[in-house]
Parts: C-alpha cells; structure tokens; sequence
C-alpha cells in the first residue's frame, strides 16, 4: 500500500470515529436523559482520546513527507484529500497534550459558568475563567500559528475556514460597515412608508407545524429515508451525510420562528447529503468550510424562503395548516413580516440587514482580543460602543450585550466571520444559479427546489473539499467573494 | 500506577467505547433511517476495531501477569474486577485476526441469508452458509477452549455466562425434561377444566397502550431521568446502566404483548440502573451473566407481573385507559390469559411452562453441533424429533421449525441456556426476596414494586460481577441454583 493509501485508510477510521462521536452529540441534545450526562461524557471522551492518538501517531510524519513526494502522480481529489488530511494533522498536531487538556477543561468550565451568568447578567463572575481560557486560546494561536505559517488569528480561522484571511476580511467588512448605516436608515424609512406587518395569531399546535415543516422539507428535498428531523433545546444541524440529522424548537405562539429555522437546517442537511459519495469518510468529502456550510443554509432560507416566490407558495398551506383567516395571513402580509428590518440586540433574531453589524463588531472584538489589544475586562464596554457605532442602540445590559452568544466561552474564536461571508456566498452562489436556470424562482413559487437544489448539488454539494471556498466561488459564479453581489441583494429585497 | 491501575485505565477507556457502541446500536433500531446503515456499519466496525486494538496490545500480558502476583493485596472488589478483565481479554485474544474476520463475515452474510431464507422457508439456501459458520464457531470454540482450560462449548458458554459448566447444566436440565411432559399434561387438563380466558376486544390504540405502559414502568421503578421508552421492530433493553433505553412494539389488537414486553425489558433495565455506581466503566461493575439477566426481566414480567396480586391492580387501570366494559375486562379473565399454557412451535411466544423445553431443545442441538455429533444437514429432522419428543408436536415446516431464532445463524452459539437458567433463577430470587420481605406481594398488589426493588438492589444489581451467577444466588437466597424452587412456583400457579 503507498503512503497516500496507508494515510486514507487512517483517516478513514478517524472520519468514522467522528461520524460515532456525531451521532452521540445529537443524541445528547435531541434524546439523551439528563440522567446520561455523565456516561455520556466519558464516552465522547473515549471517542476524543482515540482521535488524538490516531492523529498523533509518530508514524504519520513519514508516512506525509513521503505522500507529499508522490502527489505529483495523484489525482485533483487526492491531491486536495492529501491537502486537507495534512491540514487537519497539523492542527491536531500543533498542541501538546497539556495544552489540549488545559483547553479543554478550562472550556467546559468557563461555559459551565456562563450558562449561570448569562441569565444573572453577571460578566464578572464569568470573566476570572474567560480570561483564563482566552491565555489558553492565544497560546494555542501563537503555537498553531508558527506550525501553519499563518498569523495567530488567521490560524484559529483555519479551523473552520481552511485558507481563510483576516487582511481580505478586514476588507470586506470594512466596505460593508461603511454600507450598512446609510442603507439600514434607508431601508426602515420605506418600511416605515408601508403598512405595518400584522402577525398571524395563535397558538399553533407543535403537531401541526412539525407536520408543515416535514412537508415543506420534502419540498427543499429533504430525503426522509437519510435524516430526521427532532426536537432540540438549540437547533442545528448534525449526524452524517447519509443520515443527517435537523433539529428545531417550537412555540406555539409564532410558527415562523421554528419554520424557518427549519428551512435553514434543511439548507444545511442538503449540503451534507450532497456531499461527494466516492469521498465518505475522508477530509476532501467534507463541506469546504464554515462559510460554505453558512451559505447553503442562508440561501435555502434567507435568499429562497424569504423571498417572495416562495411566500406565495407557503402562505395558503400555513394559512390551511392553521386553520387562519384574515389579512394576516396574505401572502403580502408574510412576505413583509419575513422581511421587517429593525435594529436590536440579539444576534440569533436579527434580521438579514443588521445581522452582518453584529457579526462585524464580534470579528473586530475577538481579532483585537487574540492580538492581546483589549483586556476581557474591558470587553463589556467595547461591545456596547461597539454596537451604538454599527447599529446606533446600546444594550442595557451584558445579557444584551457580550453575554449572549456561548461561542467566545466554549472555546471557539475564529468562528464568527464565516456567518457573514456565508450569507454573501448565498446571495452569489444563488444569483449564479438563477442566471444559469432562470425558472428557478418560479419553480420555488410551486414549493419545487428541484433546479435550484440540481444547480448547487452540481456546484457546490458534490465538490466537497476540492477547492477552497474562493475557488468554490470561482468555479461556481465565475468570480470569488465578492460582496456587491450581496450588497446588490440587499438592495434589491429592500430598496427596490 | 501500578499494573493494577494500570488495566482499570485501560478497561475504562475500553468500555466508554463500548457503551459509545451501545447507544449507536440503540440509535440503529430505534431512531436510524435506513438509509444510514451503511455509514452506521462502517462507524461501528472502527469502534470494534479499535477496542479489538486496545485489547490486544502486547502490554497487557505483562499487566495482567504483574497485576496478579499483587492481587492478594487487593480488595474483594478489585480482585473480582481484575478476574473480569483478564477473562473478557483472554476471550477477546483468543481469536487471531485471520479467525476474527472471517467470523463476522459469514455471521453477516449468514444472518443476511437467514432474513429471507426464514420467511421462504427454505434451510437449503441457508445451509452451506450455516455450515460454513459452524466449522468456524467450532474452531474459535476449540481455540477459546485452550485458552481458559475448559471443554470448546464451555468456552462458548463462558462468553455469556463466566463460569457455566455444561455438566451442570446436563443435570439440571435433564432432570427439568423427565419433569415437564407429566406436569405440562396435568396444567392443560386443570386449564381446559376452568372457563376458557377470553381475549378484551380491540383495537388498542399505539398511545393509550404508551401511557398505560409508562405509568407501570414507573410503579417498578423505572426512572425517565435515566431512561428512554420507544419503538423497535425487535424489543430490547439498550443504552447504559445511567441512560437505559428499552424498546418495545405495539399491536393494535392485542395490549397484553406490548404491556408484557415493556415489564420484561424494565426488568432488564432495572438491573442495569441498580449496578454498582463505583464500579461504572469496569467488568466488575456489569451485570454478573446473561441467566442474572434474565432472572431480572423474567422476575418482574414472570414472576412478579403476571402473579395475581399484579394483575388485580393492573386489570381496572387497562380497562379504564381502553374504555373496556364487559366479563373479559375482569381481574381473574385476565389472570387467566396471562397464564395461559399451550405447546406450540415458537420460542418468544411461549408460556412459561413450556418455554423451557424450547430451550432444552436447543442446548441439545447446539452441544450436539459444537461436539461434531450433529451435523448442519441433519439439524432439521433433529428438531423436529426433538419438538415431538419433548413436548408432543411436530413442526410443519422449518420457518417454524429450526429456522424461528437468529441466534445461531448470527453466531451466538452457548447462548440459549441462559434463558432457562434465568427463569429458575428469577423464581429463587423472588421466593427469598418474599421470604425476607414478606409484604413484597401485597405493595405489588398497589402496583408499588418499591419494597422488591430495594432488596434486588442490595442483593443482586449492586452486586455487579462481584460473584459468579451461582455465589450471588448463594449469597441472596442460601443456595446455589436450585431447580427445585422453580418446579415449585410452576406447581404453585398452574396446580395450586
């Protein structure tokens, strides 16, 4: 067997001990007992220790240098596969075992101690352990950073957006930051110019919105014979390509909420599901990135389900599902309720517009944290100027504010940035695939995704990790990020 | 660390995968589509394959030899644990990698055979895969045989039950077929004598039949915080000892079936709940064999369940969750169905007196094919021969013949007496749990299994693998196995 073969044939095992590991997450969220904490607990570690050691293996040194000799005879997909297999063992590789133990706990801890400050708006009794963790976080950058050749912060970005560069996402976010403040004024002074969207009243029995979201999914393309969708406290997306795994949350007195988180993950579960099948269980059959993952869900929702095509088609079938009447439940009436721009704190209920300011103010806080620039205790204040400079209103308290999201307090810097270049590659990838199909919206006006799910399932599902996600964008729309297209989007929604 | 330490770190780590495995198994029959099983087989495969690794290092000899020149220092508990261990990896070791592929290979394509060779009715198309199974079940039987010093179906034995010695098994069950035929005629000539048991006319909806079930799962006990109730094409009693997961199946037109099954695998569950908490993740903190096991599901449905006092505080909680009126609803009617003796040719939906020739049977046949005695060929007129002559029918045909079960044909040869084993136990157990305990049937009677369930607690789950089967019934009741008790109960309900 060559090297390269020896090194599928590990990560095979390794992809498939994740995939396990997968599986027991959602498990853990969607069914678990709380009772099972604990077992469960052991067991994910077990799973996490093997993985290590697979990855640490002495061996696996020689058996790269000498794959990498050869890579000139492999193929495009084995060539990225050898690319990626190297990446993922370099990140894995870079912290020693002390490192990775100290991170680890200090995580669990750290989040352990937000779940109890948030509610209680406490930063202080969080922040002894968030500036722990943050120390543990910025060695690990600098360490990983020296291993990738990559600036600190561009080495935890690696994670989830391999290549990925903070001097072109400084960039775009700058432009974009520039854009927002007018646009977003303009954008409510017309909305303000309109009739004010009524909400459909309730309550909405949870059996009958699961029953309209199966059915809207099937539309999207969901295969129910590969995934399910459950109940979780946090929604998301989870198992594994040919069993993929969608979680919602329902309340009964607002249908839209669960639906359209729905739709998102659906977005998601059908990039994984048209994931390349000749390339299950190795690194180059794995979504390209975080943004790419973003985009698949944020065009499923945000560029196809909010728009007014497929509102048309959804409003007489959540109008008889619910048994409404009224002018509530217009098609028009939905579309404008889908799309109400406003200003406001919390990052998961923000609309399209402002979302991407919150975005820009956590990049610009966690670059400026990992290069050491602001102190944790200071970051309560900063985040408040933060969001009266990109979005004019001022949290009233650190519940509002720096205390919402789990992302910072578990551990995972680097993330936040892919959520917005993920909604601009939706806005490109579908512009792309509307002028390469131009029956596509009427197509979705009958709940019909097929040409849009055929176009992305050729251009972006089956390409795995062959390309990085800027060649992704290359291949697919014939340029790379490029956020006018989103810009044009917006404006187009919004303004037109 | 010492050696000793050592292997508990070891196990430990070895039995989060398992447990990993476990709750994946789970997933498969409960929750999976179909569509994952393939990806499910390969994550299951790197599991098994890694815990085969774990436990065949070469470390671990010289572990376990320098652990047992120090096991006099060490306590009851550590010294059973380090029995347990050395048995599971003298079982897992045995076997070279050559004899271990092709095992579970043509188990696989010997099962999958089986899945249509059973409803066509045809052993012909199982045969050469059966017999091809069998020359290897017999080799790694030989193997395992030398390396624990005991006879080759000793070995097999040994795997479900540690320490099962066939001779005893011989006598005791040789003893059992001279007692059957007489008693089973005199049961049916007393049964046909009273009124015929009338069946409580359907249908029973899936829901009310789920409700009425939990509600008895938790008057025995069963914790929802460390436990799940669902649906599977086959029940069983899954998960981990603090996350149980059973499962059952609904039959709109009969609720005793699924009521009764729910009973079996809570019995099951609550062994598993009840073992010792500072021995989790070790082999001493297991249960202590498969008959243990089933004297725990066989005590709580057999023993305890289908006992008068049981049934008189179940009938008027059915009746009312079906909305049932009439003579069929009574107390006694229902007794009466639930003791209900008739040979007939399938195993699962035997009465307990006659359960045991089924089993009988069985064990004779396995020996008999292990020891070269019986060849493949021939194993359908042996059984039939057998059925005859141990409870005076003959099977029309193999699907109801020696076709009906998967255990050999998916490799679990020495299984079967544990069943029988089991349900004398169960009998041994509840008579001396009543003896100590005597207001034990009266609480059962209010459907409150509190009082049984704290003296299993103490006497047998917290126990784990401390004792072989035989020393904890010695401990528990006074004396080893003894048939004699279950002969007892038998005359005691069917003849009293």
């Amino acid at each position: 067997m060559s090297a390269y073969e020896t090194l599928e044939q590990r990560f095979r095992r390794l992809n498939a001990l994740r995939e396990a590991a997968g599986i027991l997450h959602w498990d853990m969220s969607a069914m678990m007992p709380r009772g099972g904490a604990e077992a469960r607990s052991e067991q994910l570690t077990a799973l996490d220790l093997t993985c290590h050691e697979l990855m640490n293996d002495p061996a696996l040194t020689d058996l790269f240098a000498e794959a990498e000799q050869g890579a000139g005879r492999l193929d495009p997909w084995r060539r990225a596969n050898l690319r990626e297999m190297r990446r993922g063992w370099r990140h894995e590789t870079a912290l020693d075992a002390r490192l990775v133990e100290a991170l680890t706990k200090t995580q669990h801890r750290c989040e352990m101690t937000w779940r109890e400050a948030r509610p209680a708006n406490d930063f202080a009794a969080v922040l002894p352990c968030f500036a722990e963790l943050l120390t543990l976080v910025r060695e690990s950058a600098d360490t990983k950073a020296a291993a990738l050749g990559r600036t600190p912060y561009d080495a935890l970005l690696d994670q989830f957006e391999p290549g990925g560069a903070s001097a072109r996402i400084d960039a775009i976010f700058d432009d974009l930051a520039a854009f927002l403040p007018e646009f977003l004024g303009r954008v409510i002074e017309r909305q303000a110019a309109s009739p004010a969207p009524m909400t459909p009243p309730g309550p909405f029995p949870i059996a009958k919105q699961e029953a309209l979201a199966r059915k809207l999914m099937q539309g999207v393309g969901f295969d129910f014979d590969h995934g399910r969708l459950d109940t979780s406290l946090h929604p998301f997306c989870g198992g594994v390509p040919d069993d993929v795994r969608i979680t919602t949350r329902y309340d009964e007195a607002d249908f839209t909420s669960a639906l359209m988180g729905v739709l998102h993950e659906t977005g998601h579960a059908m990039y994984e599901r048209g994931l390349p099948v000749d390339w299950r269980f190795q690194p180059v059959g794995a979504a390209a990135g975080m943004a790419a993952h973003e985009s698949q869900s944020l065009l499923v929702e945000m560029q196809a389900c909010r728009g007014r095509e497929f509102v048309g088609y959804m409003a007489p079938l959540a109008r008889a599902a619910f048994g409404g009447t009224g002018p509530a439940w217009e098609a028009d009436n939905l579309h404008r309720l889908a799309n109400k721009v406003a200003p406001d704190f919390v990052r998961v209920d923000a609309d399209e517009v402002t979302y991407p300011a919150h975005i820009i103010l956590r990049y610009r806080l966690e670059k400026a944290m990992i290069a050491g620039d602001l102190d944790p205790k200071d970051l309560p204040g900063a985040w408040n100027e933060g969001m009266e400079s990109l979005l004019g209103i001022r949290p009233p308290d650190d519940r509002l504010g720096c205390l919402q999201d789990i992302h910072w307090y578990d551990g995972a810097w680097g993330y936040f940035p892919t959520y917005t270049l993920g909604a601009m590659a939706a806005a490109q990838f579908f512009a792309a695939a509307k002028a390469a199909v131009p029956d596509i919206p009427e197509a979705i006006g009958r709940g019909d995704f097929a040409p849009l799910m055929a176009w992305l399932r050729e251009n972006v599902h089956a390409q795995g990790s062959l390309h990085t996600t800027d060649d992704l964008l290359k291949q697919a729309t014939g340029k790379p990020l490029d956020p006018e297209v989103f810009k044009a989007h917006l404006t187009a929604r919004y303004l037109a």
